[in-house]
């Protein structure tokens, strides 16, 4: 029997002209598009009617928990240590969690690190472990935790179970222009982390030019978005504003930055990615409750070892040579003077058309490329010397990304100011 | 190799973000959607982005432009007198085109009219034919033009060749809660009308509760939307704005509907109907350049014997009986005083609850189904009075018509003040 038209029309045009929808609208919603009543198309017009008319509190709440709901949530209960996990929006050059994990876990904490795969110009945490032969990602939940209660620290990918519909649901903004939402990113996060089960969670949000937020005012309203939707689903969760306009240590790709981390965690790596790393892991060691020294693990060799102990439970061999790319080229200093800026996004872009990086998620990814920057912002450099080395697997990839890195690297007379990498702190 | 993202998730970005998008980008997105590269799902999520960004008026000429050259543009060259044709934005008890189309042409002009089916509360011509045994609202091109050159005029359905663009794109709209926008309005009655091939074009855009515009701001910008565009393409058009509070006439259905056009091409259909007939036919022909006197034509029998002879030419039988409904119910004034109001909406929803609409496409719809309007506002009631005629085939029907009818009908002790049907011409 005719009827004044299909719910989920309706649903749409309530949102596109701005009304609240109730927690059941949204319930119905995200259920009925994990099922299939709900089309691709109908679904990606709500996005986008999302992303201007936003999300109240109440409906990003709800459209968080039903996220959550579409799913399995993990039960951590038989990890006997206090669980907290680290999640950041994503920068260039960072390999916090291959540090951050065995570190946190050899001062007593059990760190659940379910961590996804680059997309564009930001790395991931499993493209970079994976340049380790033998190493799996992909981990059944019962081995997952059997390696968390083991070790006391796992970064795996999160499976198929949790937060189904988020899974879906990116796939779609990805593709349909409706990425860029505070709401839409926030609940992907954190319906991701409170499926996960963790107890506490440090957020790291990224700002400036290599970060998807560029501007203080978004991102710490990001922050502020999730660090209440984590209160709201009893997970205890403080963020961190961390500063992303250069590259996070000097290497950027994946096997590099493997070997970055493992530089760092004999105490041997960049200061920018140290000072990085422990201020989360303080965070983190203070949500779970602990009192110890993160620094001290890093040079008397624990963390190491939780990480050598971490890549070996996943089937990694953590003395394994890593690929080594067979072309490399290198882009000079056009001038002598102060390194004042390196554009984190000019060489996430440049790192990512060398191979490290995706365009689509279903395409691979190389171990070996990379950029290394072998100078910092802050350092002095002469006319001549080599500021980037570009390596790649192919030639053929080096003219585009030398185009990306065009103006990417600013000289002057001056040293540039120094600024804290750590911005604020946001959370209880 | 990887590249910083498809064209199409730039595209739609863009819109959401407001710049002006070029010729060649539209060009190539509706010629991308139609072959299949752009995806319905990013289709509708750009589409939510012009609902809400709007178009420029440069963006909706070239999409307008873009949907014409997604299909074949008709050559009416072999039609001697000058074409005109009229599009209405659709009403409840509209049945104008039926008593038009004829009159216009037997007073010299030439009328395409290309119809649709309705969808929602509101008729479609060709629904409304084919409670006519034998005719059919199907022609093949050729076809089409030798009864618009015999008969002077022709009431059938687009072919699959004219604008399939917009046919899908009109689809995709349905579902996903974009049809409200005035330049997705506008771009789909005008890509359909300039592919048609007339010279001239008259818009009746309706404006009032039973209207898709209800108010006169969006109505007035739609219909010099709408002019602008004809005029853009070299159709000359010009459009009235008419009051769509009340149903037109007193028949709401499509049998119904069928009689009461015949009865106004007798000369003896109801007043408001001869009135806005009579309006869009004296602005056709002054557009055609054609000095006639239309209401000569319904009072002479020259206009009801053009229609007879235009069904025959489509297999219809203008003599048959016309089905019937064999369940009827009466909706009786609650009180005695004057007829205020007779909610157009409400008389509309109920027709399409009784089954003379669809809320599907593909849905079949009931030729006897409808409402008559036994008194209209205006007219004086007495207690007890039957007001509305409700007619169905099936009697499960009647509940949810009734429903939608709650507060429909307004009775009080002093008889509206009377307001013109024709409110405002627009254009040359």
């Amino acid at each position: 029997m005719p009827d004044p038209g299909p719910d989920t029309v309706e649903l749409i045009r309530a949102k596109r002209d701005g009304r609240v929808l109730t927690d059941d609208e949204i319930r119905w919603l995200i259920a009925a598009y994990t099922g299939g009543a709900v089309a691709d198309e109908q679904m990606s017009a709500l996005l986008m009617a999302v992303y201007f008319q936003g999300l109240s509190p109440g409906e990003l709440r709800a459209w968080t928990a039903a996220m959550v709901s579409s799913g399995e949530r993990l039960d951590l209960g038989s990890v006997e240590p206090p669980t907290v996990d680290k999640h950041s929006t994503g920068g260039v050059g960072d390999k916090v969690s291959l540090v951050l994990a065995p570190l946190v876990a050899s001062c007593g904490a059990a760190v659940p690190q379910l961590s996804g795969r680059g997309l564009g110009h930001t790395g991931g945490t499993l493209d970079k472990l994976e340049s380790i032969p033998g190493w799996r990602a992909a981990l059944p939940v019962a081995e997952m935790i059997a390696v968390l209660r083991s070790v006391g620290c796992v970064i795996c990918a999160a499976g198929p179970g949790l937060a189904p519909a988020d899974r879906r649901l990116y796939a779609l903004r990805d593709v349909t222009g409706t990425v860029e939402s505070i709401p839409l990113i926030a609940s992907s996060i954190m319906s991701k982390k409170i499926a996960e089960g963790t107890a506490a969670l440090v957020l790291d949000v990224k700002v400036g030019s290599g970060a998807f937020m560029r501007e203080m005012p978004a991102a710490r309203l990001l922050a502020q978005t999730m660090v209440g939707l984590g209160a709201e689903a009893g997970v205890r969760t403080t963020a961190l504003l961390t500063r992303m306009d250069a590259p996070l240590g000097r290497a950027v790709g994946n096997a590099v930055e493997v070997e970055e981390a493992m530089a760092t965690l004999r105490g041997e790596g960049p200061a920018d990615l140290a000072e990085v790393t422990l201020a989360l892991a303080r965070e983190m060691l203070a949500l779970a409750g602990l009192d110890a020294d993160p620094a001290a693990a890093l040079t008397d060799g624990r963390a190491l070892e939780r990480y050598r102990t971490m890549i070996a439970a996943q089937g990694g061999d953590p003395d394994a040579a890593l690929p080594r790319a067979p072309f490399t080229q290198v882009i000079t200093a056009a001038e002598s003077g102060w390194l004042r800026a390196l554009d984190a996004r000019a060489v996430g872009v440049a790192a990512w058309r060398l191979g490290a990086g995706r365009a689509r998620k279903e395409d691979p990814v190389s171990a070996s490329a990379g950029v290394l920057c072998l100078a910092k912002p802050g350092e002095r450099v002469e006319v001549g010397q080599a500021v980037l080395e570009l390596r790649a697997e192919d030639e053929f990839r080096f003219a585009r990304a030398r185009e990306a890195l065009a103006g990417a690297v600013e000289i002057g007379p001056e040293p540039p100011e120094a600024a804290p990498l750590v911005i604020e702190r946001i959370g209880g």
